[in-house]
């Protein structure tokens, strides 16, 4: 086929993905995008709300979630896969946030929580939610920290529940390896 | 006894502890510092170096680590332990950093992980520094927050290792409590 044509991607004056030019700003000279590199790029976004930081955590926390090779950055791809998940998630948080404050409180939190589908003790929700709040509200970037934490450690957690009875036995390196990079 | 003898806390006339009117400048009204009260302090007092803002992250996990009535707040009695605490790490990192340059790289923070005691294989060591650097190296606070964490989750584990021989078993809740709220 000639230049351009479907098939030959890479090839000069085919058609590039608009989100190309944007990508290679923020990922720089090594084509990847690492955690602080992600921070300015969704800060600059103001997916944050109220132009403040997006917080670092969650931008290693998202990396970790979509790092396949174990690279801990990410390529073209994986960001445009994050960007996208992102949109659904500012939706979903913008659903359970009625005043718009740009914050949820903590029994808000529970229901969005449970509504994913997660069965948690009291004391478990309780204290997960008060470790992600700040003066009593849970800001954006904390309700994805914590959404994408409480999957990837429940994923973890199946994976060595064989019986699918609830309860897993972990060696030592394995929960510190399953806990201490999540 | 006379007002401001020994034995009399709290009454007028007895010589105050220095640190008091500080830690009451930084708790407020409340009388309790929280996390984002304890990330203006340690930015103001430039413990991460270069007058950067001091990890929020870190301050949750340093205010976990004291919190024993599970409030998530800290009184006077904790501030000064976390903060001699944390001139101690600071020390302790400033050896580690032979360049004084602010940072430690991933082979001189694998010695000072494993000169704190602990066993880990080289995917769970390799992991963890990987998840807590930026750019290839380790800041004091990332250093802080994994050194708070890796202690927590050890200690956790081991409670529920009860034969000592390396292996635990979790029900999920528990699990998630453990690993959601450090």
């Amino acid at each position: 086929g000639a230049p351009g044509a479907p098939g030959f991607g890479g090839f000069p004056g085919q058609p590039q993905d608009p989100m190309m030019g944007y990508f290679s700003a923020v990922a720089g000279q090594d084509g990847q995008i690492s955690a602080d590199e992600l921070q300015v790029c969704l800060t600059q976004a103001n997916f944050s709300g109220a132009y403040k930081p997006f917080n670092l955590e969650t931008c290693r926390l998202m990396i970790s979630m979509l790092d396949r090779d174990g690279s801990h950055t990410m390529g073209f791809n994986e960001f445009k896969e994050l960007w996208n998940v992102l949109y659904a998630w500012k939706q979903h948080f913008a659903s359970i946030d009625r005043d718009q404050s740009g914050s949820v409180d903590p029994q808000e939190m529970q229901q969005a929580v449970s509504s994913m589908g997660y069965r948690l003790s009291p004391q478990a929700m309780n204290g997960m939610i008060k470790r992600y709040s700040t003066q009593g509200k849970i800001s954006f970037d904390d309700y994805v920290a914590c959404s994408v934490k409480l999957r990837t450690l429940t994923d973890l957690f199946r994976k060595r529940d064989q019986t699918q009875q609830g309860v897993a036995t972990f060696s030592y390196d394995d929960f510190i390896l399953c806990t201490m990079t999540t």
